[in-house]
């Protein structure tokens, strides 16, 4: 496996350390290349993602990501020049996010509900197009537009991946979470092609939620999803809310994934760079490693997959049932790797 | 107060009922105007909203609106043609929700949270422009679009009244939500916007969160926020995460405000039209009476908002020590009545 790897800032570097050590554990055959991107080589060179750096990620197999972004980097800079930037070059139409509440985890909503739910959202169009314009900047008469594009190949091939994904669940439900009453065009574009690519799929139920009606679900009633699919800008914000329910963005992991295998899918927790933490051991790794399952789980080594899932299930239950003392990054990297190479 | 009353379909007349009578109860000068509008109407007529019923509705001081909609009616109808029309051509730039967990009141969220904002959401421009096109429509090669339009004159007028809300309130803070890190054109106006009327109330604290953090913090930490602005279509997503850690849907309130006073305000409850216990006396009418305290509040009788508003959370609090069983949509409105009259 060639994998490329960016640490980035913050705590990046040492979440990344501790999910190569859990990687290695399960698969050793592994080749790392290592890519100095973020902020600290915003801040010495003014790059985000030179093209010859591009070029060279495209070479490898998959690329696992820590975080990126520090304080004194303008907002959308690394945003739209780093991270988005390699989902659209990249074609990581499936942006996909487990929602799962492991044993032992505490969830800040009552009556301990059961939440093991997976959303798959649109990772290159939509409202992440960036297109839009800005007239008469700072007058009185200043008007900005942001547009959401949308494309029936770009609908129907994550709609397919979500479909595919569903057919191999227990429950086989999708739900397509959109605002079809409001967004009249795309809303209708979305709903057209989940009932067309529906029909390959006659052993997977379907339902249909507005947006605003979903993200109360999620915190009334999680239970009644298994897979969501919905589009860029709509699966931010219930994939934070998803991992708000299931134990807060530490534990959440997540994938950018071309399923075509024409380019390298990437892997990444879902938290960010927390610098006020960083270095000091005290980042929790668990989404990392969590996010390599997913990455083995992409590239067909399911079986390594699985038990670096179990590994993390079995360690957050076991913290759990401990006395609650902090643990260091490495010791808890230690706990995940032992029990994956188990 | 010379008021038009869209009762509308399913529980909606029921509520408005009850609304209308706590409304007299404290003030009883009130001429009503009953306008037929919504799913029967359309069914009947094909008609959503006739011009001439337009006109007439901007004869009024303000309008009550109890529930729109049945399984009949294509989705989109009667949210563009009617609910939304009403906003855009009465120019309700200001939709104002607020999200109080009263005491009594279950909320999903463990721990009893305390939880205390308004939401301010933009209600005539962003996303729900309702600009946008299709192409190609039914081929593989379907482009579908939606524009989000924000101007400098609506995002300064609802950010303008959002300050002078948190300004008046003890904490007197305020959060722009938004999305600037990748909506970089729309979310710059509205930041910039913020800074520029911030500068005129020096008395209130101002942070700003993305739609995805904001949308986890409403779950995870929701005492942190006490006036929140944001666009037309975060705020349709928040206030619902708000209805949802504040007991459901069923008792939100709404406010739709043209603060100007040229066009009538209208008030709602969020929930919906429910066809399933029309009829039977079992819709709870504490949404309307809350939004009847926001209408009396906006006409400028303060006096008689606040004991509205005091007999709805007297109301839940002694429904909550009470023995649990279920009361009628009528016994509920004579409990406020009697409660807003004392
Ligand atoms: C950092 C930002 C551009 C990104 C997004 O909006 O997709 C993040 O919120 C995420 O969910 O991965
Ligand atoms: C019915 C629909 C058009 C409306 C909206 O999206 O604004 C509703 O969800 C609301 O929040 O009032």
């Amino acid at each position: 496996m060639r994998l490329a790897v960016i640490g980035g800032d913050g705590i990046g570097p040492e979440v990344v350390a501790e999910g190569l050590r859990v990687l290695r554990a399960v698969y050793p055959k592994v080749e790392t290349t290592d890519y100095e991107l973020g902020a600290q080589r915003w801040h010495r060179t003014g790059e985000t993602l030179p093209d010859s750096v591009l070029a060279e990620l495209r070479g490898h197999d998959a690329i696992l990501l820590g975080a990126v972004g520090d304080p004194g980097v303008p907002s959308g800079v690394l945003e739209r020049g780093l991270l988005l930037r390699l989902r659209f070059e990249l074609d990581h139409h499936v942006n996909l996010r487990p929602v799962r509440l492991y044993p032992g985890v505490t969830t800040p909503l009552a009556g301990d509900p059961t939440i093991d739910m997976i959303v798959v959202r649109e990772g290159t169009e939509g409202p992440y197009a960036g297109a839009g314009g800005t007239l008469r900047r700072g007058t009185p008469h200043e008007v900005a537009t942001e547009e959401s594009l949308n494309t029936r190949f770009g609908v129907e091939r994550v709609v397919r991946d979500a479909f595919a994904r569903a057919s191999r669940r227990p429950r086989a439900h999708l739900t397509l979470v959109h605002k079809t009453n409001v967004l009249t065009k795309a809303g209708d574009l979305w709903a057209r092609t989940v009932a067309d690519v529906g029909a390959e799929f006659p052993g997977v139920t379907v339902d249909y939620q507005h947006v605003d009606a979903a993200s109360m679900f999620f915190v009334t009633n999680p239970g009644r999803f298994d897979v969501v699919v919905t589009d860029n800008m709509f699966g931010d914000i219930l994939t934070d809310i998803g991992a708000a329910i299931t134990g807060g963005i530490g534990l959440a992991a997540s994938g950018n994934l071309d399923p075509s295998g024409a380019n390298p899918s990437m892997f990444e927790p879902v938290h960010g760079s927390a610098p006020d933490i960083a270095g000091q051991g005290l980042a929790d790794p668990t989404a990392t490693v969590a996010s390599v399952a997913m990455l083995l789980d992409h590239l067909g080594h399911t079986g390594e997959a699985a038990r670096v899932e179990a590994a993390v299930a079995a360690s957050l239950a076991a913290r759990a049932a401990s006395d609650g003392g902090r643990r260091s990054t490495r010791e808890i990297g230690d706990d995940l790797a032992a029990r994956a190479a188990g």
